[in-house]
């Protein structure tokens, strides 16, 4: 019997000792490797804090006490420690566990996550109602360092440190996010600091200390044998000190004595405290060790050697076409500028990188920042394209309001992974882009269906004097041959992709191609389907649109909700131009939608060939059950 | 002739002598309080930075360089000065000069604004394109330190000190925001840190000296003399240098003298350069300087007294009659607590942080903190009500939908200012909510059309265990009878509130009255419309819409875009429904709503009595062309 076999809960792990400890963490590192190799998943981060779980649980008293994981996909260990070792298998697929911390699994997550740096927001506010009600809980976030460079992160400092309740952070530091961390914090955790600063310092305390009366002198001739040390007195804790937390360490986040000494003292102190954890990224195992990028987010491997499964060959992904073309028109156009927060390597940007380094901003994990140092450089003649993914813009929501859109300035949004994403589940899909851009005046918004699409959607934003957005799926893209130069389209200039009598089905984005195969099993069934992609959600193709209602039966299409959708927008376009024609929406509910394939998701919400066939099929049962029946 | 007079463009400052330049200052206030007497606006702000902005301009040659205001309520003197003096008189006025900051409206203006703290990205992104095409511009961000409590202006700071572009940062410390300043950031500029910062870093000194070999001893002896000057040497300067900048101040930002050679220095420093100064809010003007929060949004006034003119009397703004209810209501409901972002006054919850001290949050300008928090507040029991305008929410929108609505968590959010603010313009309406909101699951989301409403809403959102949204209008409410404990209304029951045959008017929060309005005015032209307020955006009285149906034809009204709105969500219920009755949808259009009284405004986009009777009659004039043609 393994010990991990002996955990049931995390009361169990206060029965075992240090060496049983000790081999705990083997034994998750195993567990997670072998299960994660399967079904891919988050494995770096988890790796990398192994040992802080096993700590924290020790420590704590959970479901009672709280642990507040950031962004949630380094919760792994904590997902076997709690009594979901026998579904981790499941993990990430259709109706098995989660990803992430979810409050619907299990007592043991309090808070659900997936985007970053909400810990501290969350966990202080749970501090602040503990003490309403007088109860004595511990409550402990855990955020990595490159969550700390969010402007939520430090909102929730700025507040923690002023309202002085007991709360506990673990900067779970391990000198990266998902792309190698950036920024001035950056330097500053890592003491990386300019010497013009400590020159500065040097300065500043020279200074001060001539000025005192009396032992002025005396202290100033000692101080230039100090000046080397004044690098160690700036430590990363001045600057949590400062905010109003007492700050401890760093130590070794692999050192479980270490680890389960200092949180055993913290838990018991008062205020906000700070504890500062250096970890390794994949601890433990080699090939993530190696390169923590590749195995952030990982799909299956083996592993033995780490060699990733499948994967390759087959038709190269929308972000590895995005990236590609973006290069190339680069190459040409000296006004693009490329910019992504903190995810380089997702966002297909790395070659675009490498290539134009001074033309390649990574601004941190700050969505927010992105779309406004974004605004600044189109004021000044420059083309950026932010790339980031549909559900991450959310973020941004008002800087594409204001800082773009109001001011009608040229920014490009390459939103990645619109519509459903997969394992990821509710906190990433991008399937409410539609319904939150298309109320935003002054922005042009296209879909394109496919990766030719796609390529002529950045020509068309390129040579748009506006803000534009296009999205585009996860995953493969349809394998068309995408070399030269992409043609721009006419903007809000749709196409009739396959005509038909009976219905008309305007499908948008990925969904196009599903749209297409239903038309063909309709027409064996004796029903002709008309296809119309109208490319944009705004501006409409109107005559595209009344065209498509002639057929006396319109079926729209989207990987989005529903609520405000692109369907909706047909709705209103029709009620405005007072056509009257039915119109049958497919698209996602009025509910989160869970995780699994994409291809599962979609049919189970019906908007694969399958479902769209389907659902025309009845409403001609039901039209001819009418005719039958009057 | 006055100083001003002689000053057409910021390059007259530059012959001007020094007791010129501060005669200037004298005539810069008196010009603004004389006009903002007669048209309220932005008072204590632009008064507190009269000599800063005069520094600048004499500085910096703009509209070369770049003067990027935070926020742009402060920037009147520097309208005053670039040209602009001749329309001054129509400050905020409808078809006039901005409150704010606007590229359109002059050279002089780099960026618009309105929100806060996106100043130093903006700035950021002009200084990163500037040395892209090789030019040697200025340019200057002055942010209040107000501003620098939002997470986005940490998010700008942290990329500027990593990319050392030349750039200064102007730090506007006047010790307040909107509202009093708050948060461990505000200590650490106004150097009030607590004891225990002190002790621990003495500690620390000590323990670093006392390692030292060879001169540790004789300076431990030294340090303890020294202890006391440690305090100076936690200069708020520390925070910014650990960042990348380079930090001078404070300085007196009334001191013209000392303002300007600071800023001759500055601007031909290398890298970042953060320059903190300190200003008094309504500097110049007694009473703003007395009561800086009363004249920070201020409506006309006697120039002499201060005394607000008009304003008072009348019916209750819908502001205080929410803040009163909920004093009301938190006194019988012990979870409920209020949580502000900086604006306790605007949202009506000065006497609840009176009466409630330790049920009040006001988490500064940090929107996206504020809504984490109150999710973390939530799980452990409390019901949180986040009070904000409609237009700052957009800052949340992620916090929303993943913090509160994915987890299902009963936060309440009291949205005000929802609609046409006035003068505030563009930058202010909460015209896009209704769409922006609409597509989230698990929101309930009610649109009170009075007061007596607005508390039921109130009411009813305090019941419900789930997340709830309502909004309410800026100004003042119907004069109703608002007595008593409201009674909760059943979610998603709207209520008839006229018959009529021939049109239904489905109308919704602030505009069932005019909607009243224009039936009684149709009804005397022969024409007989019903109206109907379904109280809820979602979800929507199904039963109560298929009746509306009836009579041939809906009208919806609506004060938010029409895109993917409220007439929007009866559109698509009627084709979910397959009812085919033509909808005329009254709402504002696809493009940023411009400033203006709310009754001009209203009146200008068709949505008040008569814009509303005058569409339905075209609508019945062409049908009845229609009937006579065929």
């Amino acid at each position: 019997m393994s010990v991990l076999d002996r955990i049931g809960s995390p009361a169990d792990l206060k029965e075992l000792d240090r060496s049983e400890l000790k081999q705990l963490a083997e034994e998750l590192r195993r567990e997670i490797v072998q299960t994660v190799s399967r079904t891919g998943g988050h494995l770096a981060s988890s790796l990398g804090v192994v040992e802080l779980t096993i700590a924290l649980h020790r420590v704590l008293d959970s479901p009672r006490d709280k642990i507040v994981w950031d962004v949630g996909h380094q919760a792994y260990a904590h997902k076997l420690l709690t009594g979901r070792r026998d579904r981790f298998p499941t993990l990430r697929q259709l109706d098995g566990l989660s990803g992430f911390p979810k409050r619907s699994e299990s007592p043991h997550d309090c808070f659900d996550v997936g985007h970053s740096s909400t810990s501290i927001s969350a966990a202080l506010g749970m501090a602040a109602a503990r003490d309403r009600r007088g109860g004595d809980e511990k409550i402990v976030a855990v955020i990595g360092d490159g969550s700390m460079t969010a402007g939520l992160a430090y909102e929730g400092l700025n507040q923690a440190g002023h309202l002085k309740k007991n709360l506990v952070v673990v900067l779970n530091d391990n000198e990266m996010s998902i792309s190698p961390n950036v920024g001035a914090l950056s330097s500053f955790l890592s003491r990386k600091m300019t010497s013009d600063f400590f020159i500065r310092m040097k300065k500043e305390a020279k200074h001060l200390i001539g000025a005192m009366p009396g032992i002025g002198k005396e202290l100033l001739q000692l101080t230039s044998r100090a000046e080397h040390s004044l690098k160690g007195f700036f430590t990363p804790g001045m600057l949590f000190e400062a905010f109003g937390f007492d700050y401890f360490g760093p130590i070794n986040g692999h050192n479980l004595d270490e680890l389960l000494e200092t949180m055993q003292n913290v838990v018991r102190l008062d205020g906000p405290v700070l504890v500062h954890v250096v970890t390794r990224k994949g601890q433990g195992f080699r090939p993530a060790e190696d390169e923590p990028s590749r195995y952030h987010g990982v799909g299956p491997f083996d592993p033995e050697t780490g060699e990733v499964v499948g994967g390759k060959g087959g038709a190269e992904t929308y972000t590895g076409v995005f990236g590609r073309t973006l290069v190339q028109m680069a190459e040409k156009d000296e006004r693009l500028v490329a910019i992504t927060a903190a995810m380089s390597e997702g966002t297909g940007l790395k070659s675009f990188a490498q290539r134009f380094p001074d033309r390649f901003y990574d601004v941190g994990i700050a969505e927010q920042h992105a779309v406004t140092f974004a605004a600044g450089l189109a004021c000044f003649g420059l083309k950026p394209v932010v790339a980031i993914y549909s559900t991450f813009l959310q973020r941004a929501y008002d800087q594409v309001l204001h800082d773009v859109c109001l001011q009608n300035l040229p920014v490009i949004f390459a939103m990645d992974r619109g519509g459903l994403v997969g394992a990821d589940g509710p906190t990433h899909h991008g399937t409410f882009d539609l319904s939150f851009l298309r109320c935003i005046p002054n922005l042009i918004f296209m879909v394109p269906r496919d990766e030719v699409e796609l390529r002529r959607a950045m020509e068309t934003a390129r040579r748009h004097e506006g803000p534009f957005a296009f999205r585009y799926p996860r995953g493969k893209a349809r394998g068309l041959a995408v070399d030269g130069d992409p043609e721009p389209v006419e903007i809000g200039r749709g196409e009739v992709l396959r005509r038909g009598d009976d219905v008309s089905i305007v499908a948008i984005g990925s969904t196009v191609a599903d749209a297409l195969l239903a038309a063909e099993m309709l027409e064996k069934e004796g029903i002709s389907a008309g296809v119309v992609d109208p490319r944009f959600i705004k501006p409409l193709d109107e005559k595209l649109l009344l065209a498509a209602a002639e057929s006396g039966l319109v079926v729209t299409v989207e990987e989005n909700v529903l609520q405000g959708g692109f369907g909706s927008a047909l709705c209103e376009f029709y009620a405005d131009a007072a056509v009257s024609v039915p119109v049958i929406r497919l698209g996602l509910p009025d509910r989160f939608v869970e995780q699994g394939e994409q291809a599962e998701l979609r049919a189970r919400y019906g908007i694969d060939a399958a479902g769209i066939a389907e659902r025309i099929r009845r409403a001609f049962a039901a039209g001819r059950a009418r005719s039958a029946g009057s």
